[in-house]
Formats: C-alpha cells, structure tokens, sequence
C-alpha cells in the first residue's frame, strides 16, 4: 500500500489531467475501445431511442457531444455515458402526459429535458451536492432498476409481434395478427436465440478455437451488430418491409445540426419534476457504474466531478437535439474490456459515430423493429436483480420489503410513485431500528478488564453499582424506550446507589434525548440515586460540556468503565450466573 | 430503590387498580382537588370554546364526560382531561374550510370531529401504537406549541377592541371602533394586570399574609374566577351589554342531553386527516403533561393506556355535543397542586361542573367575551417557549433551526404544514447526521489495554496494522464516506498488511453497509492486506454470522482491540506523537 493507485486517476487528480499528463503508452489502448464501443452502441442507442418514444436517429444523435462533455469533466477513467434504457424509459413515461409520442412537441420537450436536468446535474455538482445520491438505499436503487427493466420488457413484447401494442385477449390477438406478425417473431424468437448464446456461451467457445480471452469477451459483446447486420440484410433480400415486418423506416444522413429553441417559463415549470427525477436516477446509476469500474482498476471516483460531466453530457445531447443520457452497464462495460485507459476512448467513439452518421447511416432504414426490441429484451432482462432481492431478503426482511416494494411501485405507482415510495420505507426502516435501542446491563468478566452484558455472559456485579451500557444513538425515536429500559434495569437491581451509563456506542445525543437523561438524572438525585457516565466519546463530550446536565447533574465522567467499578465499588464484588 | 414506587400508580397496575384498591387515606385529597379544579376550568372552557368558534356553553359540555372517560382507561393519576388551546385552535383551524363558524353544521362536524379522532385514539391504543409519538422530536414539539399559541394570541387581539375582526389599517380602526371598543379594551387591560400579577406574585403575596404556601398556590391559579366574577357583576350593575360590550349572550341552563348524528361515509372522508392531526397532537400533548406530573409523583404512565383514556374521553366529549379534549397543562396543575390523589378527582369536578350547569350556569350569560380572552392571552402565552429556543439553539442550531422552523411553519402555512414540514426537517437532520459518521484511526495508550484515537492521544501503533474506529452505525447515508475515510487511512498508513475494523460503536449493519464493506474487503484481500473485525456487538454479530462477507473476506474478529493488537503484531511496537 505505499503507492495506493486506486486514489489516484492516471495522469493524477484535477481537471483535465488525463489529458495534460496523457502518455503515448495508452493511446492505442483508448483508440481500439473507442472503435469497438462505437461499433456496439450503434444498435443499442437506436433501441433506447425507440423505448424513449422517437425517432431512432436521435439516439445516436445522443452519442456524440456527451461523450466530449463527459471527457471534459467527468471522473471515470473507463465510463461511457450515452442514451440508457432505464432513462430512456423515464422519459417516455415522464412526457408521456405532456405531448403525443411520436409529435415534434414531443421530441422537443425530450430535448428540454435534457437540457433541463443537465443544467441542474451541473449545478448540484458547482454547489457538491454529489451526497445526495447517499439518501438512496442499495435496496431501494436495486428495487427501482428491477422494476424499471420490468416495465421495458413489457413495453418490448408488441414489437417481437410485429405490433404496435399488445393484445390483451386471444381474441385481439387474432384479430391484430398481420402477415409481417409471423415473420417478425421468426426474426425475433432467432435473434434472441442468437444473442442469449453469445451472452451466454460465445466467449468461451471463441476461446476454445484459440482467441484470446480478453478479444473473446469483447467480440461477444458485439453480437448484437451481427444481428443488426444480418436483420437489414434479410429485410432488404426478402423485402420484408413490404410484407409487414416494420423496420426504422427513413433515417437522414449527416450529422445533427445544432439546434436551440428557448423554451418558456411555463413549460420549464412542468419539466422541473420530471427534470430532477431524471438526474437523481442517472446520477445514482452512473456514479455505482463508475465506481464499480474504478475499483476494477484501483482508481476512486469524485461523484461532484460526476455530477459536472454528467450534467455537461445532458447539456451536450441537448444541443444536438438528443435526449437524456447517463452511464450505462454494457456500454462502459464493453469499452473498459477493450482497453479503454482515458475519456479519450469516449472522444473516439463519438468521432467513429459522427463519421457513421456522415456515411452510411440511412442503410439502417431497413433495420426490423423486432431486432431493436430483442436488442433490449436481453440488455435489460439481467438488470432484473432476483439473486439480489434473496440476498437482501436473507439479510434482514425489512430492507427486503422495501425492495420489493419499490419494485413495485415502479410497476403500479409510476417511477415517481416507485421511488418516493422506496426512500419513504428506507427512511422508517432506518428510524425504526433506531427506535428500538439494545440496553444491557454489564458487568465485569472475573480477572479482566473487560465488561460485558449479564444476560449472556457470566459476570462480577457490585450491588450498589448499576452499569448499563446503551447501544444506540439517544435521539427523538428512541428515548422513551431508553427510560423505560433504564427504570426497569432500577427495579431489577433495587439496591442501586450509583447509575453508571456506558456510552461507548453512543455516538450522538439530541437535544430531545438530553431532556430524557436530564429529567431521569434529576428524578433520581431526589431519591438519593448518583448518575455517572464513562467512555463518552470525544464529539459528544465536546457537546455535552456546555450542557446543565453534565455540570449539575453528572457526578463523575470515568475514561473507561474500568475505572469507574474501581471508584464506586464500596463492597466486595459479587458473582451472578448468566440470567437467561 | 428497594421499592421502586414511580413504577408503581396507587393502587398497582392494571385495569382500575385505583379504583378496587382505593384507601380512604386518598379521599379528602380527591374531592378538595375535585372542586377546585372545576371552579378553575369553568371559564377556561369557556374561552376554548369560543377560540374553536363554537358557544361557550360546549366547554362546559365538553368537560364532563371526558374526565369519567379518562378516569375508566387513562394510566395518569393527577392529569385533567378536557378543553384545551391548542386542540380548540386546530378545531377552528381545520374546520373553518368546511363550515361557516357559527352555524349548525360547524357545531355537528366539531361534535364529529372529537367522535372520529377518540375512535382513533382508542383504536390505536388497543393496537398499541403509543410508539408513534416517538417521532416527534421535542423541538417540533416546542416548535409546534409555541407557532400555535402565536396564532392563539393574534386571535384574541380583537376581543380585546370589543371588535370581531383586527383591523389591519389606522383608518379601519377609526371606522371599526364603537362605544363599546373602549369599555372592553379598559376591561381588558385590567383584567391582565390582575391576572398577570395573580401568575407572577399573588401565591407570594398570600404566603407572606400567612396563607399555607400549597394553598396560596391553589388560589393564586383561581385568580381568573375573580375575573369573571367582577367581570360579570360590572356588566350587569352598569348594563355594558347595552353599551356594546360583546358578552356570551344567552347560556341554557341544565345539563346536555346526549346527541348523536350519524354522519355520511363523505363527511368520514373529509374528517379523516383532521381527526388524525388533532389525535397525534393531543396524544403528545397529554403524554408529556402525564409524564411530568408522574415524575413529581414517582409513577409512570403507560402510553398505550394513554391512548385508550384520551379515545374514551374525546368519545364522551361527542356524546355530549362537545368537541376535540385532551390534557391541559394549567387545570391538570392545579389538580394536582390542590392534593388530587387518583381520577377520582376528575370525576368529583365533573359532577361540580354538572352541578353549576344545572343551578346558576345562566349567569354566565352576561360575561363579557374581553375576559374570556384575557384568560387566554394570560393562559396562553407562557406556552411561547422562548428559554426553550435559547437552549435547543445552544446545544445544536440544527435542531434550534428545527423548532423556528416548525413554528414559522404553524403560523405561515397553517397547523399541517407546521408539522409536516418539522418532522420532514426532525427526520433529515437525523439522517444527516448518521450520513457524516466520525471515523477514527486508534492506537494503544502506552503500557494499557486502551485504544484511543491517534489525532487526540499519544499511542502506540503497529506499523503493519491499521486499527480504525468506526463511531456510527453503517447504513446507506454513510457508507460512501466510511469508504473514503478508511481509503483516506490507508493511504495516510501505506505499510498496512492488516485493516482491523473496530465496531464497538456500530449498533446495525444495513445491507447497503454490508455491500460496501464485501467490495471494501474484496478489493484489499487483492491487495494483499486482510480484513480484521473486534469488539463486534452480539445482535450485529448474529446477523452478519450467515454473510458472505464474514464468511470468506473476514479473517479474524476478536472480542477486544487488545487481542487483536496482540495477535496481529509482528514488529515492535512504534510509538507516534499526537499528529494534530
């Protein structure tokens, strides 16, 4: 550990300093994770941008300006932000009340909403609010992203028939069934087939036949531009499109122009919700992307420099006419694998996109819908966390429940409902366990200096001398609890003439749990009863000293509870058995 | 302690114990507190009345059944039910956007009002919800009480121009003022003086006469009777009435007769969050007033009792055309001053109370409304809890910042948000707080077998050993900085071949922590430095017991910091100076 790379980023801390100490050894590393990463996105930023409710060019309108943005001030070295599905997803259901999918309002709006809470990312990351993302639970984010992928998969299903939205009777079936239904779920049922092996299977078959392992892992990632490929081959060969499979349709050359509409103040209004949804979700699903790449390669993340790159790259898709973007799981994944070093991977990228838009984009006009819908089918269907959900289950139910119950209210409330829902359950949970403090009574192990609780250890007590030890914060929840727990510890030791409060796990005291110890320790003064303390820790002493309580209240503040049965012992020490 | 009588009513526990073992001893104190404590809430209750903008006649009403009805479930001995400020204000407060003040149908939703919230009460105690009041923290309590006298106050401001309304210009004062204005306002004045030198010197001024100083206190609390006695005769031997001093008006003799109106499932509906708001404020209200008159007495009270006694009384208040009761700070003093013993005491004031409703009640008639006011200007203003700010603010401005808070909210946004917005802020400072925990790296004090943190203490540490205390417990709002803190220690420590994590102080893991802390351990055990554990509690040892992280990434957990350092030590010991 004398050099301890994962805190620092190649190149060093500060802005920009990848590039300013960038060194030739990675730039062939960043080059060819550019290159493939490019490649891979192609379909899966189309499939977002058709999930989101647009046109299929936006999302890759999408790909370029936040990549650069991101680089410019983002803190993962490995990262690649770009059009998700689980923003994506947000943005239809968030716009959907406002303006018809599909209507330029509609695009528009996307557009200002990225703009939106891109400004807004930037702003939290000016003023490091990057804590916030803290007040999400893992329970909660896990709860979310699984009901989220949940409401993808449904949305996808129409698509693997060929429709535009899913029958909910047999008989709707038949009756919506057309001549391209039977072909798009051939195509779809094959693609899947295709795409679950190469998740699956194909790396290790492709190293068996001698690749190498790492090139292996990175061509089975671009399975799913083999499907693409052979999809508009297949669409154009058999004309496919005239016999009713749906495909993309028109897809113009070039690349986008830079557009700017102001929008008015009402309309900022209603997007203002929406917007700060939309950040919190990409900046706490970017900042776990990001961390969980640092730590593949010992590097640390800063999630206010997050909040500035993400908002930079939202800035960016808005400028160019695309929509949310946020790190996303497979695409960051494919590029880190591919020997991605600096955000100079990410600048290759979008320059292999800009030149792809600039050539031989308007081919992917023959591209089937199906294929974009099974594209997503298998990227969101692992993000649908069940090992997860019996982990935390096993763990402790509660945070289980809220788990489950944030999944879903994404499913039944909405997004916002889901997570309002979520922060609400882990927010009590946590209060609640609070609320519920473990008070012991201890006394000392025969021959040590050590103290433990008499229930479950075999103890020296002295009569005279009551220690309870009180494992918890003292604050709002918990005090009566405390009281209560205290009188009866009284009762159960009548002949207490020294109250000793072992605060050595008590981290903080409220002021509602200063007026508990204060009213207590008065109320025992008058019958005679001394309070003391020992092993207050340095913070709480610190505030306790100014306090009525501590100078007329506290007989003595021992430094450990050692020395506090040696002061206030006036008998011979007394052996109990193990109560219970 | 060897009888423990503040656990102990009179009588002992359970239900009526009281009652089945009532000695004659407690009777003279019961009947002497009996009759002066009805004397005293006579024109309190009427002036609550009039606060909830309902006849002064339903304060009378609403102070008998309650009392029996506490008497039959209530755990307090010395608490006096009945109307108070703060429930009268919120009754107006809630009501006034359903009804016109003043009509039937406000009467008959007040009547529900105080119906649906002891139904409440009642059904919460019998689910033993008495925990609920925990998570209101004594700054919004304080903050909640003092916001809503301020209203209080305001309100009472025209009673003392003999005007309905306050007015808000010099003009409209000019043009409001009638010979009735100056009158009241002369009355009024005097009727402070009186009262306030009555709260401030009179019992002090009777001891010095000679009077017993109980009893001096007993009638200095009286003073407002003379008020309305003085009041009274002034208004008749003079005939204010005529000169346009307002006055009660019209007061039926004889007792109520009980009502009851079945209201429609809608009117449920639209009660049911008021009668909720006004359950948990008076719930709290009357835990705290029984809770101190216990201490003085060396009793307890039972919360969920409290409960089920506060429902029976608000559901007798409705039968007999009251509105919402709970305990009140001044009568259930001048009970228990007056020698009050057991409920018992209640139950005599209502039967004085139903004794003066069926005789001389009709005199009441010619009160003016000024002295009603006067009594609540002077009841209700020590509730603005301006020492208690001071301290709050001393011990932690978060908190002090809580309470200002909470009562700005009362007074600008109404009770509801008042105590949404003092909770919501109770909640967040409390989560904060735990969101920046105190991490501390620790060594040995010289020759001991203490461990103290190095940045305070000059101790011993082992080179290849990093000892860290982490002082909060582990959950989703602190795990990023508890990483970054142990990083920081790593990094400040770079020989490190063992991390021991101390968790005396940490109560609960959650599995946000848990995560954090297998990724933690993961990424090390890469490093080569093993993950160490000591002084971990007993309930967090059993839940971690069944983890994969304690399974296969911790190598040791040792019951002292002492053992570990001994075990894990491999080179001399290195003594370090106190670093800052």
């Amino acid at each position: 550990m004398r050099d301890n790379p994962r805190l620092l980023p190649p190149g060093g801390d500060g802005w920009l300093a990848w590039l300013r100490n960038y060194r030739l050894a990675w730039l062939s590393g960043d080059l060819v994770a550019g290159v493939v990463t490019a490649i891979m996105i192609i379909p899966q930023s189309m499939a977002y941008a058709m999930l989101a409710g647009l046109p299929v060019q936006i999302g890759l309108y999408a790909s370029l300006l936040p990549l650069i943005g991101y680089a410019l001030f983002g803190s993962s070295m490995s990262m690649s932000v770009g059009p998700v599905a689980v923003t994506a997803l947000m943005t239809a259901a968030l716009l959907a009340p406002m303006a018809s999918i599909g209507s330029a309002e509609y695009l528009q709006l996307a557009i200002w909403l990225a703009l939106m809470s891109g400004v807004l990312l930037f702003v939290l990351g000016l003023l490091r609010m990057g804590f916030l993302a803290n007040f999400l639970s893992h329970p909660v984010i896990s709860g979310f992203i699984s009901g989220a992928s949940l409401l993808i998969l449904l949305s996808q299903l129409p698509h693997l028939l060929g429709m535009d939205r899913m029958p909910t009777t047999p008989a709707q079936l038949v009756e919506q069934w057309h001549p391209g239904s039977g072909l798009a779920l051939a195509m779809g049922l094959l693609a899947l087939a295709w795409l679950l092996y190469a998740r699956t299977r194909l790396a290790a078959h492709l190293h068996s036949l001698g690749v190498n392992q790492a090139v292996a892992g990175v061509l089975a990632r671009l399975a799913p531009i083999l499907v693409v490929a052979v999809g508009m081959l297949l669409t154009v060969g058999f004309d496919l499109a005239e016999q009713g499979v749906p495909v993309v349709g028109s897809l113009p050359a070039g690349l986008p122009s830079l557009v700017w509409n102001t929008p008015q103040l009402e309309t900022l209004g209603m997007l203002m919700l929406p917007a700060a949804l939309i950040s919190l979700v990409s900046f706490v699903e970017s900042v776990s992307i990001a961390q969980s790449l640092a730590r593949r390669k010992r590097q640390s993340i800063d999630p206010d420099r997050e909040l500035l790159g993400l908002g930079t790259a939202n800035i960016g898709a808005a400028l160019t006419g695309g929509f949310a973007v946020c790190g996303g799981f497979s695409r960051s994944g494919v590029n880190i694998e591919a020997g991605a070093n600096t955000p100079l991977a990410g600048v290759v990228s979008a320059a292999v996109l800009a030149l792809i838009l600039m050539t031989i984009a308007p081919v992917f006009a023959s591209l089937p819908l199906v294929v974009l819908a099974v594209v997503i089918l298998v990227a969101v269907a692992p993000l649908i966390d069940v090992a997860g959900l019996r982990r935390t289950w096993r763990y402790d139910r509660r945070e289980g429940a809220t788990l489950v119950a944030t999944a879903a209210g994404v499913v039944l409330l909405g997004i916002e409902g889901g997570i309002v829902l979520g922060v609400g359950l882990s927010i009590v949970t946590q209060l609640w366990r609070g609320s519920r403090p473990h008070v012991a009574v201890v006394g000392r192990v025969p021959g040590t200096q050590y103290f433990r609780n008499t229930r479950r250890h075999l103890v020296e007590i002295e009569p005279q001398l009551l220690a309870v030890r009180i494992d918890e914060n003292i604050f709002f929840a918990n005090t009566r609890a405390i009281e209560r727990a205290i009188f009866q510890a009284l009762c159960d030791y009548p002949d207490t003439r020294h109250l000793l409060l072992i605060l050595s796990a008590v981290n903080h005291i409220d002021s509602t749990g200063l007026d508990m110890l204060g009213e207590l320790s008065l109320g025992l003064h008058e019958k005679g009863i001394d309070v003391h303390l020992a092993e207050v820790k340095g913070p709480v002493m610190d505030q306790l000293a100014d306090t009525d309580w501590l100078r007329t209240l506290v007989v003595n503040v021992f430094p450990s509870t050692h020395i506090a049965f040696n002061t206030l012992s006036e008998a011979a020490p007394v052996a109990v058995a193990s109560a219970e």
